[in-house]
């Protein structure tokens, strides 16, 4: 599959490498594409197979476009790609939105919503926000099974997302669909509790798993 | 250990019932004490042992006062019994807050932050604000271990109510000390994520584990 993916940062580089290596043809999107620095702090992708562009080739190389650029830039720089060039897109958005103070940039609707209102004809689905990148790329790293989340309105999409994620070792059983774009407020908004708890067990590579009634118990919800 | 429950609805009982059968006086505070269609609801309660008396009662009886009421009232209703009345207690609150439409009514500074800067002589621990009645009471009704948090400044404090969520039935290693009352932000907003995922699973009653990496696994965090 043709993946490109915006954002040069550990989260890009994480995925960029680990779906590179499961036989994907990955195209990472810079808006310093030559830039020595960062060629060479890509040089073990490109060793890889991945390639460098600028993000409007990244964006149209892509047949899933990953967003793994900071939350509070992300639309930004999605519209100097403009709206045409993502039309019909898988848009795979793991980004999250933080302010100076640590606070959320969108504390209320959420940055995937946002992005999928500013480009109506772009797929939107919303996974990885809840955990980092190495749960992201190894997720039998941890001491059991964990949960990721998938967010959007296009159930193809979902379909399409799903499957990258079992190239990465995500099992079926991990995955839950939480519904339309609106639930990326919880993936996103789960970011303050992952940082507390990143805080109180002194590392960032956890994950959370959804623990459901034992079967045969007949709890009342509500 | 006297207990008062501030909060009449679904989550106040459960913790009153549980708590009055495993020997705790329990007081449930209401602003309507007398009033018989409550009584025939709490009747269960008033058979465990619990008795209601108005809200002020209740919190002078406590040695631990819970906060079971609506997150958009409870400020105003812990300012009805004052600070003098509640200084040096621990406030156990449990509570999120919801607008209208759904959306957090402390999205960015939690309701148990602002809690505890209005009450400051008061010692507030958050906790239990990301599971249901149900699993609050009955954490072995799940197909495995869940985590609880807590949240507050006042190290004793946590310790009370660590104590009483041992009495509910929660063993010590499901217990996660987050920190400061800053942290509450975490446990609140994942009501997000909750709500998100009792809709795709169908059930209120299920928690969320934190799952640590696997023994020997030296994977770097950030």
């Amino acid at each position: 599959m043709r993946i490109g993916i915006l954002g040069t940062g550990h989260v890009g580089q994480a995925l960029a490498s680990a779906w590179a290596r499961a036989g994907h043809d990955v195209v990472i999107g810079s808006r310093r594409p030559g830039d020595p620095e960062l060629l060479a702090k890509l040089e073990g992708l490109l060793a890889a197979g991945a390639r460098i562009e600028d993000s409007a080739a990244a964006a149209a190389h892509a047949e899933v476009l990953v967003n793994a650029t900071p939350g509070t830039a992300s639309v930004a720089l999605l519209r100097t790609i403009g709206a045409p060039a993502l039309a019909g897109k898988v848009l795979l958005d793991v980004a999250v939105g933080f302010l100076a103070d640590g606070t959320l940039s969108h504390p209320v609707v959420s940055l995937g919503e946002e992005i999928q209102r500013a480009f109506p004809e772009t797929r939107v689905v919303k996974t990885f926000s809840t955990i980092d990148r190495g749960v992201m790329v190894a997720p039998d790293s941890l001491e059991g099974p964990s949960t990721v989340f998938l967010s959007g309105e296009d159930a193809e999409a979902k379909q399409v997302v799903h499957g990258l994620l079992a190239d990465l070792g995500w099992p079926d059983d991990s995955v839950l669909d939480l519904g339309g774009i609106a639930t990326a407020r919880g993936q996103e908004h789960f970011a303050d509790l992952f940082v507390a708890v990143a805080r109180a067990t002194g590392t960032y590579e956890f994950g959370i798993r959804v623990v459901l009634p034992a079967a045969g118990q007949g709890v009342a919800g509500g």
